[in-house]
């Protein structure tokens, strides 16, 4: 695996994401690296993101396809683009749409690992393919379509709300 | 609106999902109404759950868009059967798949309004239409296939776990 997570290069003002923001305290800061051609991510989510009791509630599974699908999707645009993380024109994707298919139960007390996988590109869309595994097992299919935004509409945004 | 939200019905050994539970003192406690024909629940994000600064974060959107569906696929199926939601047997719905499509970003600090819509019912599998508003504006639309899974699979879940 890469040294340090795509997390990890991030602006600060990209940096707040409750799912994988690294200036969130309260947030899950998720970790992405690449393992090959696939992205892996490990997490264990904590006793509280629960659905019925012993097992991962649906949002947070939601939550780490979409967080490590973006994270993905940015490191695979510097990929592309052959230069590293940390070189500029910062490279920041969003959300378009998240496609979740729960195939049974999680498990909560595993650590998950969370991968990905570049499926498609399409001028400024990158369609992920991610798949959860808890204890060896496949418990969650997830697809996650990010679109490029220039940093300018970032800045745009922040802007609007006085931030 | 009905006089209780949907998930004032759930029992006990359901009512523990981080993003609908009443049991749970950690997670959102979502509470989902009828509106005629239309299901909706008022909800105001705290402020740690952020995308970029000023906006909410795509996790938390997938989690209305998923709670509010199960819960609405519940109660759609007591109205099909005619009876109240404190009868038995208990309906119960799991999520099967979950689809969210951001169509804008979502503010931070607005009460959002997330809103449902029986769009189909095959067998056990229901089909809801769900969209979120913020500010008079939809930023969200999703779509939830849920399945209606007997008690006796839930406490055999539960078992698993020793809970």
């Amino acid at each position: 695996m890469t040294e340090h997570p795509f997390q990890h290069f991030y602006p600060d003002h990209l940096a707040h994401c409750y799912g994988c923001g690294r200036l969130n305290d309260q947030g899950h800061q998720i970790k992405s690296y690449w393992d090959g051609e696939e992205s892996v991510c490990l997490f264990k989510p904590q006793p509280e993101y629960v659905s019925i009791p012993g097992y991962v509630y649906g949002g947070m599974l939601a939550s780490l396809i979409d967080c490590h699908g973006t994270g993905t999707a940015a490191a695979a645009g510097y990929r592309a683009e052959g230069r590293p993380m940390d070189s500029e024109p910062v490279l920041r994707y969003l959300t378009a749409s998240l496609h979740v298919e729960y195939l049974k139960p999680t498990p909560l007390g595993a650590t998950l690992e969370v991968r990905g996988k570049v499926k498609e590109v399409r001028g400024r869309k990158v369609v992920i393919e991610e798949w959860i595994t808890a204890n060896g097992d496949i418990t969650v299919r997830g697809e996650l379509v990010a679109v490029q935004v220039p940093d300018s509409l970032v800045l745009e945004l922040l802007d609007k709300t006085g931030d």
